[in-house]
């Protein structure tokens, strides 16, 4: 037992620097702001140590309790629900403009929103993105060094595991986060930077190509074309933030993924997941495209939150980002559903409504250039649902029209090393 | 068991209702800022469910970790210790601009920063401090309705019950904490209207009688005049906010306090309590004041830290406030000591360093009136410490010289009711 305990005191530190080191490989002199749910204060106190000791100027954790959403939903009134102060975003901003990275920890109930009236976490999420605006911006166009990673919280847990008891799912779901980021490998720093580079060897291959278009079909009824941006950018593993630091925005990641064009997506996208959006879960979604919108969709379950997302502007309606992810990648393995984007999106191939990353198409972060070659700029929104399978085929497409295959049975079928 | 929880949970409840309706008195499409340890989910949530309920247009729950700031003085190098942005209190000047009530619920463990350098600490509080100036004049001038009162958390009940094992030390600080504030009264509103209105009297009796000094003394050595600010005001129990709300500052609360002369405090001041002051316990202090000002002073242990408070400008080695506490106090019937400035000086007659309350003299808000009247404005620090014992006595001191018995043993000997 105390073996067990300090075997995971010494993971969960090793995580800590990892998220320090790697995720957004803090500088010294550097600032970092830290979001965390309510329940990671032994994580967030180890990312502080962690950050003052590669010499931080200034660690702001900020402590996130999803619960008092849902209260507001279920007490507050309408006006409470659709008050956001003009100010709400302003420290945001200002830590944006004093180059603050960004470490995000995520864990929430992926389906803690699920007994609300989707219209009122529609009309509240619209004004908080409008609010976050800005931020979304600079964070899209990777304006400071930012990461996104996971911590096992005893309500996503359990949701993960449902049949286990929640310390165990708990336990099962820290072990599943440690596998998937390497945090168990005896120098997880030096395992991602060969993964990243192998990552880099893959985007640079496709940036050469400069294929027309994708397209994706799977044993589900994916049929789908997704029209490329010109001058469209793949990205995957690390990125360089316009401040000049090379992170990892996403720990873990397997895909890599670019910008479609907003008028050229046709053809049917059918889920491979379940997924979760807004405290609530999407079920069997189909959607089938024409010229880049929304022409037709459905969901099993959750249609009111899908039909919400898709028409919080035109923009909603389209693909902000293509991404694929081979079948054997080290979340899929695990073999569990997270009902989480982070985990979930790195385990299949998978498409993004709303806006595009402007570092997804060259020159990109120039609003003009962007909207001419075709990405989707202007929406509050950007959805990853997943659609691959382990049976799915995918191929690049083209200038010329001919089909050259890049994934067969859900696996890459390039050779690169 | 599951009735003793059942109680707990009725018992948390009516004590958020009680923070809400008597502590800040929220009005309907008012707005609340809640600032509350990381531990204490549970009670924040409820009050924003009681704050919803009262018709709360917006909750802002803050959570706060101090062993961030323990991590921070451990790990940090004095760039970070010594930074403070240029923006850090600009949400809480913009909530103070908008009308936001505050709850701050405390519960932090008293000697967490125990072993930190002083000379750290005292660095950091003086910027937070000067960050925080413009916010704590608003609250110091009751701009908005606010209230401070407590959660058990682990490591505080640890301090107060060290003998229990910390589960046992929880619930017995809990039931101190229902029992010193009502809450475990079957109406604790209508338990407030009437201790405040008892409060009232006092305080309208003290108000008429414009003492020109008090001498309070005790077994102890205390043997201290305390002369008072010209057309000084009693305070005690409720407050009207300048917004026109009636609100209960502290819960609990026993007191009555007025503003002291900055020039005219003389003799021997020992305490009769430690005092936990920047996460460090300060004991055995005992001072002595001369023409108000500290000449000579000690402390048992902590003493580096009380200096650092003394020394943090002119206006800290004078008082701000002194208070008369019945030695029959609730908070003093519990025989525990807390370790916390809320619930120790309700259980005795104190007084306090640093800057007064400008609403503790008549027109004080503006501050050449405050100057004038003697009132101690000046100072970053407002540290309460408490000297009254179940032996003290207290004389008022009259315009021309007499004495009037106020406390005999630590009792009014005053008859109001």
């Amino acid at each position: 037992m105390t073996q067990t305990l300090a075997s995971f005191d010494t993971l969960l530190a090793r995580y800590a620097e990892l998220l320090v080191r790697t995720g957004v490989n803090l500088q010294p002199g550097g600032k970092v702001r830290v979001t965390a749910p309510v329940e990671a204060t032994a994580l967030a106190r180890l990312v502080a140590r962690a950050a003052y000791r590669a010499g931080a100027t200034d660690v702001r954790v900020v402590y996130d309790d999803p619960h008092l959403a849902l209260t507001l939903f279920e007490e507050g009134s309408d006006e409470a629900v659709g008050f956001v102060p003009e100010w709400a975003a302003r420290e945001r901003e200002a830590m944006v403009a004093d180059g603050y990275a960004s470490i995000a920890i995520v864990g929430e109930d992926p389906a803690l929103l699920s007994g609300v009236d989707p219209t009122r976490i529609a009309t509240r999420s619209r004004l908080m993105a409008q609010a976050m605006r800005r931020v979304s911006e600079a964070t899209g166009a990777f304006a400071v060094n930012w990461t996104v990673a996971a911590m096992a919280t005893p309500a996503w847990a359990a949701r993960v595991y449902p049949d286990l008891p929640t310390e165990d799912a708990v336990a099962r779901l820290w072990q599943d986060i440690f596998s998937v980021t390497r945090a168990d490998l005896p120098d997880p720093v030096a395992a991602w930077a060969e993964h990243t580079a192998r990552l880099e060897r893959l985007t640079d291959y496709l940036n050469r190509q400069q294929y027309a278009a994708l397209h994706l079909s799977s044993e589900l009824g994916t049929d789908l074309t997704v029209g490329l941006a010109q001058n469209h950018v793949w990205q995957g593993g690390a990125e360089t933030a316009q401040n000049g630091v090379r992170a990892v925005p996403n720990l873990p990641t397997d895909e890599v993924f670019t910008a479609p064009h907003r008028d050229r997506v046709d053809g049917w996208a059918v889920a491979s997941k379940p997924l979760s959006a807004r405290g609530q879960l999407i079920e069997g979604i189909r959607v089938r495209f024409e010229a880049g919108r929304v022409a037709e969709f459905s969901a099993q379950s959750g249609e009111a939150t899908l039909r919400q997302l898709i028409e919080t502007d035109d923009g909603a309606a389209r693909l902000g980002e293509v991404a694929l992810v081979p079948a054997s990648a080290p979340v899929a393995r695990t073999a569990a559903l997270f009902f989480n984007t982070l985990f979930d999106e790195n385990a299949a191939s998978h498409i993004a409504l709303g806006r595009c990353y402007p570092t997804n198409v060259q020159g990109g972060t120039d609003p003009a250039v962007l909207d001419a070659a075709g990405g989707n700029a202007g929406s509050l929104i950007h959805v990853d649902w997943m659609i691959g399978t382990p049976r799915t085929d995918v191929d690049g497409i083209t200038q010329t029209g001919e089909r050259v295959p890049l994934m067969r049975a859900g696996e890459w079928v390039l050779s690169l090393d």
